[in-house]
């Protein structure tokens, strides 16, 4: 596991100091504050603060629509109908920090949404510790011959081996060489800024990372779909276990409209229409090109 | 005073239920929650939830630069050193959500400032109260005749009185003409998105407004600024005023670098090493234009 | 028509020197520069300056994906693909900068985008003109009995000369009395900040608006919608077709996948999928509120 | 040098074909526009696009303040006055799009800036170059012994040897090693999203980078300084160059208020004034601590 005895008992001892509060608390939440949630082989995710929780999200409603919102009888429908109808607002007045232990390559992915706060572990200041993602066998993937961005057939075997063995060797070789250039002993020992060039894109870092509800949703909308890659949709997972216990009606909302949604073109609206009145319609009919047809048959059968 | 009786009870009962939770607390802050600062004539600043305190930029601090920051003795040291060398993410790590009522006219300007959250009553759902900012007569001053944004001498006598008179009676004329416009009886009464253009801009709105400190900070550098018109400036002194209590350290470095702080210029640095080595220099040897100049002897006399 | 001569004679002139470039330009849109279309009885919306054209975009995505994007044969497929799928930043890579003018309350739900750039023209600076929109009688619409923020039945015959009369009468004297009070004819006259509290919400105000073409397709989805307002309708409809002139092919699949696209629930994609089964299905048996049903119906039948 | 035959055939040609354009142009900026300035061993930056000039900076700034403006008589007057008076949304009206190639870890710092819009070269769908930084000899710096983030005494002799043959090596290697992960003679071949993980930080990638002049500037005041890591500086300093010829007024204002300016705390204002009228000043007399007394006469001496 990742943490160490010390971090065990810091995590125990913050755990252990309930202060009395006049603001919106999540039951669901405080059950996570602090605990580590272990992913991939060296990763966790970790609930450092939160702010609001369903409840917050009406009341904001309630402000902006005023008398225009009594008429949605209780929360949780007032709740689904701001998220049908893309009303982001409210969900953005809760907020979230976490504390995310991560590979580099899974950062420079998860980095890319830029609505978000962070303050990452610096390698400028201060030394990466000795601790390398390596993937399971079951996700030491092939390749996929259809998709440019996706993974096929399972590595076997030799050839299975053979990739864990360089990744790792790789991995401890590069930091035997990053401890060297570092070390003091004998010489002036090579800045840190520099030296940490030699380490591998599977190497850890870790940050906190803090963002509101509605761009965490946005952000799981795109990372806990399958098309995303494994490493990252690990994460993403583990967040969307740790949204359901903090805003449960919000997450239920997400589910069925953003996760289990799905977004139709003109044409493909067109074509179901078709279809409902009785019609066949082939890819040769339905004005959609081949890509389309493909994607709308994987849905609609 | 601007808050109903049942308004007033509603924040008695908000307050009277404390809960627990094991996130870090501000009690500087606890104090102001729900509570109604009046600011104007109808407004108020109410705190409904914050995010962290001191130790939490500390503490997202420590994250990034690790060993880094050991040789910096103590919170204060390192949140004073964070903010003399612009780190401004540990500042993005609190939040704070404010329910704001405020003149249309001050909104217009407040809205500019983008990173924020907002959720604001809305004139299409709902009908907006008869509440009209009127100035003080302390406050109804000339256009200044050498500043074109600014305020200049204080209207007197008969000209005070007319503008106070127009002001007032323009806006109760404007509010009956709304409600007649609204209005059902023996009519089909116009819509509200429609009727809400005849009010002026000194009608009271409000809102919820999420903000990180880092950006609280920014927004009270130039709202709380001399500069600033007055009337926004009575609602940044507020908050001014709550951020105090929520995170003194960070609020001292800020009180210190940028409320009280100066920027100069490339050009100002040499004139003023060249006084300090005893040279007298003028306008004319100084490089500065006129106007630069003149902003600059207001510093340095 | 809301420009002067002299205001007619800038366009001519501007329009008037090409000069060469080397950066991609759009034929389309070079005959948009500097137009004025107007909007309402006295706004209109220019194209200031833009940057990029369709090729931008597949250029953009050609970078990201390499070898990836070489199987999408042609420049629209991929345009489609990307739209499609939600890849926005290929989008961001287009900017475009409009001057317009609009009535204030429109303007105030146009800033709520908040991912732009705006310059706009400053009431405590300068004086605004005596311009005011007043909708034409085929706008002027009863307050919705279904939807709180929608419009209804057009008035007719008295109420709506009355409502026409309210607005324009009121809309002048305060345009007066804004006069009056900044008037120093024989008085100090009230600062500019303070004297423009006085004019009401329909009142004209104009800005620099810029923004890049995935954050303008966003606005367009909200405000070109049925569901938004008319009067920031009718600015969304001339920014479309402008869109369209400039970059055809993304505004292709942005009509096709965004404006007439239908975003489905997991439950309603259930529900679909019953009855192209042939299975006759209710709200009741549909496990979706009244609301949702409703809506779910309007688009299926 | 980093571009193939190709690519500077690519470059002649898009700079062969001058397009009329109505648009506003900098005759600085089109003499960069495609052509590469190398940076590092083997990255580069080239202009791709930009979005206006000095004088759409006064463009807009004349529509938000109109006749505030007329008094300051010329552009770059005007120009200076909003720098120094961090009137900053003028300076977002102008826009402009880089193609950069820069190391991984150089990357990892520049994304840390958020506004701004970003495709990067996509390890997931293609593969990567083997090219690798590996510093000059005048760069291999030990860690500094006063600056936890900063570079001290060059390396010399065996040691900076070993530094140099130790990084190169271990690139080799690990793109050996990510080759034949990704070789699919009689084998599958490792998904390219998972062999990447298994390149150092000093790999080089690419991106467009489009960002607008605000922004530029604030980013080059940061990594233009003196305390960035060189190998940012380096880019941030061919961004310089560019921003010179482009908006030079803009520059000009830049370079004398934000990379030449010095922000003084309230303190050190009061201890500048103790000094010009001629008490000697000491840290213990200062109030300030000691490393802001360092920093402090460091300046001023």
């Amino acid at each position: 596991m990742t943490l160490t005895p010390e971090q065990e008992a810091e995590i125990a001892e913050a755990r252990s100091h309930a202060r009395p509060t006049l603001r919106a608390t999540s039951e669901g939440m405080e059950k996570h504050l602090y605990v580590a949630h272990e992913v991939l082989d060296h990763g966790f995710i970790r609930v450092i603060d939160y702010m609001g929780d369903d409840s917050a999200i009406v009341q904001a409603a309630r402000v902006s629509y005023g008398a225009g919102t009594k008429h949605v009888q209780n929360d949780e429908g007032l709740i689904r109908y701001l998220m049908r109808h893309w009303h982001s607002t409210p969900f953005e007045m809760c907020e979230v920090k976490l504390h995310v232990k991560l590979p580099v390559f899974v950062a420079r992915q998860w980095i890319r949404h830029r609505t978000a706060n962070v303050n990452e572990y610096s390698a400028r200041y201060s030394i990466l510790d000795r601790e390398f993602y390596i993937p399971e066998p079951s996700q030491l993937a092939a390749q996929s011959t259809v998709n440019n961005q996706g993974r096929g057939e399972l590595l076997e075997g030799a050839e299975a081996q053979r990739v864990l063995d360089l990744l790792r060797d790789d991995a401890m070789r590069a930091y035997d060489h990053y401890e060297d250039m570092l070390s003091q002993e004998g010489q002036k020992g090579l800045a840190r800024e520099l030296a940490r060039m030699n380490l591998p894109a599977n190497v850890y870092t870790q940050w906190y990372w803090k963002i509101d509800l509605h761009n965490l949703f946005h952000f799981l909308r795109l990372r806990a779909d399958e098309h995303a890659q494994y490493e990252i949709r690990a994460y993403a997972e583990v967040m969307c276990g740790i949204a359901r216990d903090w805003v449960p009606l919000a997450y239920g909302a997400f589910e069925d409209y953003r996760l289990g949604g799905v977004t139709l073109s003109g044409k493909a609206v067109e074509v179901l229409k078709r279809r409902l009145a009785g019609e066949t319609v082939t890819q040769e009919t339905s004005g959609m090109s081949k890509g389309e047809w493909r994607e709308f048959e994987g849905v609609w059968g």
